[in-house]
């Protein structure tokens, strides 16, 4: 039994906690750090059986008998603690992203090799069920040979534009998880972006300085190619599809949707709209990736996704920021110096 | 918070402790009873800050403090428990079936009305997410006047030829989750029944006097018809599709999948099977009929599903062994002076 | 270059004409007779090279350069043409129905029998690229033993009540092609067959002696059971599906559709309905049946249907009929006298 | 009725004398000009009725009773003749490429437009039931503003690597069909393309100079997207799909199949392949693109498809080549000067 500390229980953190207490049986919650212990809190602790509430998250780090924290804090504070929980000696399991910085993400790099306990990036999106299956068959040879990949993105609502100038852009905000995914999709790394951004939703995204609908064309070092298309705002709801393409085939996934009915009348044949918010989505997903975290610690095998992966991602997004803002393809080793 | 006891801690009673685990904030486990503890029991009552764990399921009945129970024993305990059950003034959640016979049925459903407590019926398919979707667009009127209610319900794997005795047959085994489901979907009691088995799958089921493929026609009294065909045997998995028919149009489930994964190959188009197992299928349903009860108990509110209903369907699994035995269509007024 | 006579020049007549234009090359239709040769039939006549243009199809049966001969003529014209086609020694594709009642249907098989000549029945059907791909899957053991056929057929609009009468009823105009299919899917003979009806869509065909919608249940000899359901009115149009099961899987075909686009909104994701008229769907099927028809003449093959069919077809909806009548299941040996 | 010469009589020549034989009732081939007139051109010319078969093509356009020529000769002579067809007076459906060069496109240009006839462009995948239904949705603002335009279009069989050097490399010969594509559904013109290819299906098409991969984007001037991707060999058949998306939803078109079949097995639930040759996907659309040609011709409507058009799709296709080549954007307005 893995003895856990979550740091952090606003949304994300909540979600892990019901996810641990629902579905990841050999972990127990033993402490929550939150600035506010809420009641939601209290209630969740007491039916996880939770030991410690602190409003201080290094009484996790010091106590001895937690093994691995999951950091759900704010992200401007997911290195900071990340550095101290590996020196601390805990495993951790860090939501996404590490930092919006590469110096930041660098220092996290750094110490987890040398702390010799597991690190965790959460990008959720590797766990869920549709992925896994593309990735599944991609690399089982069932395609045969990557020639292209192709993710399709889009958000049901936009952000306020509020958030827009602390989340680093929609490149580093949402992107990200796509560049990800052709990473993990392709087995290759990237060679070259292209990026190109609009302003087509929101015109206070475009004042904020942002674009909301992009689309971002890589080559791959295998050789293959990858087109992303991103939007922040599909009215039909939470837009998650994909498809991997090869010398020895075609494999795609399409959307989740609340059931399989469909309505045939005189107006048309009607089916579910997608998912319409990213938890109903990935939940699972969210789960899944605690659950292979905790066997990672419980069996010392490797984490399935690293801080390594999150730099590679956070340096393809800057690609693409730089891409679109310069309108130019931007070569990865333009970044190889850092 | 309402404060639960389960009695019985096979499979399906492990599923309901799990799902209120994950799923029922406002339940909590009191108590657990078992014939035999077991580790498994143990480790759950653990995570679910179960106080009382007991052989004696009578511990729980006698308990002031505990206010309904879950019955999840072996099928032919279930009228009894069910009886004492009520007349300790427990709110009961019984599984399906309450009896294999109509004469404890109404046992339990003359304690249930005088009891002045909650009675539900373990009718999990009712809230399957599928035929929730269903019953939604049918009940709402999408479809119109109701002309034709079709079911194809079949099993991955047949039961072993042992378990034949003890089920009451095809129709009262199986086929009576989709009799409950005409009545449901339909809005509408039945006139008259034909009913038509084989034995295709397995001889020794055959042999062991029961059938193992079925179809059965129903006439309403609304004026629609229904269809219902079963297999105990379906190779590519567990196989449960719906449609209604209407003025207005047609509604139709299809199963659910693994994953949405598609894979074109120079041998096929290949999709996801169904589920296998019964369990993947309706694991949410399950919880969600639990989640209903508890919220029927804690708000007074009826109970979704109740004895009445086990009665019908059970008195319509029987129409249809008398008709298939009997080679010619039963009126349900045949049965009317029981 | 086989010399084709087209009797009867209605609607499906001149369905037959375009089709042999553009997709039956090796045949070349030499007269046409219709009692009113009309300025449409003026110039199919003159794109086809047709010679003779008449009001009297027995000038067709003299002319000894003519074949063949389709007979596209009123239904209770089609045995009588038939009759002496076949004994002035031309090859006969006969449109469906041969007619309604079994006398003059047996006269047909007579007259083929000793004719030497082919004699082809209309069922369309059986040549649609869906119910060919359904077969082709059940008749190469994809799908093993078969133990459920399934036909779900609805006819978009319901014909006038006047043409009730003449129709013979729905289980002899409509059901007779899902009987049909049921025999050509199956590879079995029927044993018995249990029909309901109910009048839930006009009450006008209800006062015309008809039912408009209907279920039908049949044994076959092979211990296989199928399931048909009918109506005369399905708001989203056509609807022709049909499922085959068996020991090693099930194969289904579901509607065509004007295209496959789809439209993901606010309100919904919408597909297209179905064809809204029976030769949108069939009308590839009723040029594939004369192709083969001209093939079987041609390289002197089997037909793909005949009369024995048409007979069988026929006795089966008769069944379906008195079913319903006298509310019991019919079995088909009651026929076996005629 | 309009007279109408054919000039070439290859695969796609016969396949319009065929298209119209079967689906244009309102014109009528008089001749046909062929290099070599074989057996199976006279076949064709005796079932339409056709009065000239010669080697020339001056004979046709010297007839003053035809209205109108279908120039279906090599790519290499598309030009010439059109412009010696407009000329004569001749209304003038070209099969595409006009040319692959933009100096013989502008002096088809500055023919037709001194003409007064009709000069309509072979894009064919116009007229397509599914593109159709995609261009209507969005036309009719169900998508509402155009945001992001995507096509996929993948060869089933890669050409020999002889036919390359002919070609105009993959962007001419395949892209351009898809470029003409984006203009068609967003309504908008191009601002810049950028493009990249790869050689992965045969590396006897790179050493003969050209990619057999290729992706893509497309800044247009309304501000929305594009995407394209392209691959000349995939294993399951022509896989030709497009998606528009906009502030309103999404629209998709997905392939046509031979049959609506599904069989569900142990080994997965299987589903038809796309059609492999894009004659069989596309020949409806073959015929439908003449039907409106003639009825412009009849009509004097405006042609839906020019020179212009085909000029434009050239230069885009250009503009991909050699963005591609030089590995950067390139603006349309680098052409502009031509």
């Amino acid at each position: 039994m893995i003895q856990v500390g979550i740091i952090g229980a606003g949304r994300i953190g909540r979600v892990h906690i019901q996810g641990i207490l629902s579905g990841v049986p050999n972990a127990h919650i033993r402490g929550i750090a939150a600035p506010h212990i809420t009641d939601e809190i209290k209630t969740l602790a007491r039916s996880a059986g939770t030991e410690i509430l602190t409003q201080d998250f290094r009484v996790l780090l010091r106590d001895s008998r937690i093994d691995a924290v999951l950091i759900c804090s704010p992200t401007s504070t997911h290195a900071d603690i990340s550095v101290e929980a590996l020196q601390a000696g805990k495993h951790v399991f860090c939501e996404k992203p590490v930092d919006l910085g590469l110096v930041k993400i660098q220092t996290v790099i750094d110490a987890a090799a040398v702390s010799g306990v597991k690190y965790q990036v959460g990008f959720n999106r590797r766990f869920d069920h549709n992925y896994q299956a593309l990735h599944r068959a991609v690399s089982s040879g069932q395609v045969g040979q990557v020639q292209m990949v192709k993710i399709c993105s889009r958000d049901s609502e936009p952000p306020t534009p509020k958030f827009i100038p602390s989340s680093g852009g929609l490149f580093l905000d949402m992107t990200v998880h796509d560049l990800d995914m052709v990473r993990f999709l392709s087995g290759s790394e990237v060679e070259e972006v292209y990026a190109a951004g609009s302003v087509l939703v929101d015109e206070a995204i475009g004042r904020a300085g942002d674009v909301d609908t992009a689309a971002v064309m890589l080559r791959l070092e295998s050789g293959a190619l990858a087109l992303i298309d991103n939007s922040r705002r599909a009215v039909y709801g939470y837009d998650q599809r994909a498809e991997v393409f090869g010398s020895l085939g075609c494999v795609s996934i399409d959307n989740d949707t609340p059931s399989t009915a469909v309505l045939s009348t005189a107006g048309g044949v009607i089916s579910e709209k997608p998912h319409w918010f990213f938890l109903e989505r990935y939940l699972p997903a969210f789960q899944e990736e605690v659950r292979q975290f905790i066997d990672a610690v419980a069996n010392d095998y490797p984490v399935p996704v690293g801080a390594e992966d999150a730099r590679k991602a956070t340096l393809l997004a800057m690609a693409c920021t730089r891409s679109a803002r310069e309108r130019r393809p931007v070569r990865m080793d333009e970044f190889q110096t850092m």
